[in-house]
């Protein structure tokens, strides 16, 4: 299947067709010329594009060892002279033209405004002799629904397509840190999809192209994946972080809500209260999870925005205590693929050895019923809005989005069915908590999804990231350095299934189609014990690492 | 007019009435016949009774003495062995049975049981030597609807009454910490009145029984006026702390939302997330809203309950340092009456002469927007539940709650008018956190209320407290020691009103209906800022009594 069939967007009516067409060929244009990966290679991707950014001679070997930094190396190297930010910004904007090409994962480039910030950054550090901010000159990759003022931005459809008038306080944050913005990344339509389709596309998985990258964020989980950007913005509210993290490979957190501001993010069910939408980091070291929670904090976002929590992130310090890590193999309604098994087996097996980790065998709580509070919160008018702006835009609705807004989950609510809604939640979590309790764990590792990534079109259970939403807590993705491999990943003997959905992920395993995609964990920590989480993910990966 | 029909209680049909008398009787029962006031008394009420308990004869005056202390004496008395525990509940139940006859602000009285309870604890402090909390021995009033396990409970409406079969969070933490529970105290119909009353009867302001001890904890703050309480637990949810204490000259505070537990409370409209009701200490000194602030967050509850911060309520030290005080004389929607304003003027003198107090003259922020945001949200079913609540009791709505569930505010909602209103919620929160930061101020010195206490049946304005409400703010109220005075709080010669309610209020006001009423004020700080407030409050008050 050539690159520009499996990367097909969104249809429409003639009125979208002719406006899509329009936006995706904005996007074409704004990858200059001297950046365009000759047809030769466009029309012979290998399964594994991720050699493709050092292999196609676009960029110099300087440039290709400042996009194999990651974003903390890159700050460093700034502050100290050893880089500027335009050669930063220069790197990392020149390797994502490519890694769009190859994945279709952007939506917004504009590299050249990039270049124009990282000067004066450049300009300000020689005139100054210091830095304006711990971010200072880094380039730093935006999902397409947080605003940046002048670039494109939509909250999944094409009738929300604008110019953002101004930045959103995140992206006005990171600007006064030092960032530089370069580029703006795929999400899929109603932005509730663990993969990634849009108007401009869908974004291809860079170890598979088989494979979705994850979603809502996969433009950034693909783009970091490519190296394209050390550092990305996405956001969760069912998994839409840590899926593309686990999927790509890399390291990413979805903080507890009201941490991090998300204050004017563009969103088409304003004022909804069943569940928080949490905005996050997506990189390739944990140590930069560490570095963006703790810039962004420094600028006090709950001052400007009251909704946000007032205290920092405090990281303790794990090396003179034993950590108590629960290990939940699977959730009970879902069987998690055979690779995703090995690297929990390899973990519980050295993590046991560790005289540093009690392991507890974590027995998880009516996850299935969390998932069935969870899923009608997504849409509680029915999903009256999302078809609304679909039929506004003259867009079809594409498989992912109409499973995700169908009943039974999904229907219209009053006031006293929400609360209703909201109290079950408000029970689930109590009851959570108490179970928690019980289960004696400072942390849980457990999977980030039932497989490594899925096959186009199949993400149908949220259950191992948006039972956590529900919740509350936050959960920190890292990759195991495992890949899958099908001469150990064979399927496995298994007694019935244990649900519907369970049968349907069974159905999708051959450990040929998923060959070669990254195998990662997730590390779960109590509401609002976020330094926990990244502290215990750091114990957690030596350990299984060493 | 009669006491007993000054305190009528909520009529309805001939179910209603069977069932209201046995619990009427089932309370009047409970008074031990040795503290009946003889009806010499209680028929010849002054209008202020506070002084009844003194001079009815039926406390010792060793018993006098320990009612005349605040929480954190009787505590420190009990710790250090000069006083124990079944004198002091035995002291404050007294005293309790004598203000409820001259109230109406008790529904259930279970001193035995608080006798035994005490004995517990003195036993323990006699065998262990040492006390078993910071709150051992205190006797603590409880608000009707918070559950004490064993006792009669209601959720503002005949149809919810019980007997409660388990201790909420916060009884419970409280009783860990060894507080004595002995009484329930009385709460309007649908939780939702600025005033009190009940199927139990209406509840009297103490010092004027002309007046509404105001509500919805209206048996808290008129019981702790009597001193038959010298630490009460109520709910504020538009004011129903705040309006309460100002009413009789207490202390309290209003914490920002989930800082303290109420996990449990009986409530009619479980899983409404528009607004949240908080819950907080009224009492008879700042020092003992400390108390109760930080013995409640010693017993850590928010690990039982994940909707609640986790973390301390910090108190700066402002002795050092300037005060920047907003000072707010009206909202610009209801012009608060005469003895208000004195109050203000004299605190606005005061504070202006002191070098430790940077005065600004504060501008209010749309208030009249603010309660246009705020009233759907507290019934935004359209009241369909309360209004079944009563049909399924039989009895008759009150005037009050006529007022308060009616259109044009509230409505029934479906889900996208829901999340309209939580979005102009959203952004009325955001704008006013601009405002604030505009303003200046540190903390904002404010009416409680638009008047004293209001007449019966005519506490129809919210707007003094319900923004803040609205807003999250914390808010402490303080008795400035003045009291209503007809020789200088004569009506004031006024441009046009700012608004019909301002109209209403107006013409309430004759100096000699609110005479003797105690006139308090309120601090404001901005969300989460408690320990701010409360540091903030105390200066002020200082200086205001200098």
């Amino acid at each position: 299947m050539s690159f520009k069939v499996k990367t097909q967007g969104i249809t429409g009516d003639a009125a979208f067709t002719a406006k899509a067409q329009a936006y995706k060929d904005r996007l074409d244009a704004q990858i200059p010329s001297n950046l365009r990966l000759p047809s030769a290679i466009v029309d012979n991707l290998p399964l594994d594009v991720t050699g493709i950014p050092t292999s196609c001679g676009l960029l110099t070997p300087e440039e290709l060892a400042i996009t194999e930094l990651d974003a903390t190396a890159v700050c460093e190297k700034i502050a100290s002279g050893e880089l500027t930010a335009v050669e930063a910004v220069t790197a990392f904007g020149k390797r994502a033209a490519i890694a769009h090409q190859v994945t279709a994962c952007v939506t917004d480039f504009f590299l050249e405004e990039g270049i124009q910030q990282a000067r004066e950054l450049d300009e300000y550090y020689k005139r100054e002799g210091k830095v304006i901010g711990p971010l200072h000159g880094l380039p730093i990759s935006i999902k397409e629904h947080i605003p940046i003022k002048g670039r494109w931005g939509s909250a999944g459809f094409l009738a929300t397509v604008e110019i953002s008038s101004d930045d959103c306080d995140m992206t006005r944050a990171l600007r006064s840190l030092g960032a530089v913005f370069y580029v703006k990344t795929n999400q899929p339509q109603t932005l509730q999809h663990l993969e990634t389709q849009s108007l401009y596309g869908r974004t291809l998985n860079p170890y598979n192209s088989n494979l979705t990258p994850g979603g809502s964020s996969g433009g950034e989980s693909a783009l970091v994946a490519m190296k394209g950007s050390c550092m990305g913005v996405g956001t969760d509210g069912g998994g839409s972080i840590r899926a593309p993290c686990a999927h790509c490979g890399l390291y990413g957190i979805r903080p507890s809500c009201k941490r991090m501001p998300t204050f004017g993010y563009l969103a088409y069910q304003r004022g909804h209260d069943g569940y928080v939408t949490s905005t996050g980091p997506m990189c390739s070291s944990s140590r930069d999870i560490r570095l963006f929670l703790q810039a962004v904090l420094s600028t006090r976002p709950h001052i400007r925005d009251p909704s946000l929590m007032p205290f920092p992130v405090t990281i303790p310090d794990l090396s003179k205590r034993v950590l108590r890590v629960g290990i939940m193999m699977h959730d009970n309604v879902v069987m998690p693929h055979p690779p995703m098994l090995r690297a929990l087996e390899l973990a519980k097996q050295k993590l046991g050895a560790s005289s540093n980790i009690e392991v507890i065998d974590y027995q998880p709580y009516k996850h299935d019923e969390g998932m069935s509070i969870i899923r009608p919160m997504y849409f509680e008018d029915g999903a009256r809005t999302a078809r609304r702006l679909m039929k506004e835009g003259g867009e079809n609705i594409l498989p992912l989005s109409e499973w995700v807004t169908s009943p039974p989950y999904v229907k219209d609510h009053d006031a006293l069915a929400m609360w209703a809604l909201h109290d079950k939640r408000n029970r689930y979590r109590r009851a959570y908590s108490d179970h928690w309790r019980q289960q004696g764990c400072d942390v849980l590792l457990c999977p980030p999804f039932h497989g490594v990534a899925s096959l186009h079109d199949t993400a149908k259970y949220w259950g191992y990231t948006a039972v956590w939403n529900l919740l509350d807590y936050p959960g920190v993705i890292f990759p195991t350095g495992l890949k899958v491999d099908p001469s150990v990943d064979i399927p496995r003997d298994l007694p019935s299934p244990m649900s519907p959905t369970d049968e349907y992920n069974r159905s999708l395993y051959d450990p040929e189609l998923f060959v070669g995609a990254p195998i990662s964990l997730q590390v779960i920590a109590r509401r609002f014990n976020d330094g926990l989480a990244l502290a215990g993910q750091e114990v957690i990966e030596r350990i299984i690492k060493a």
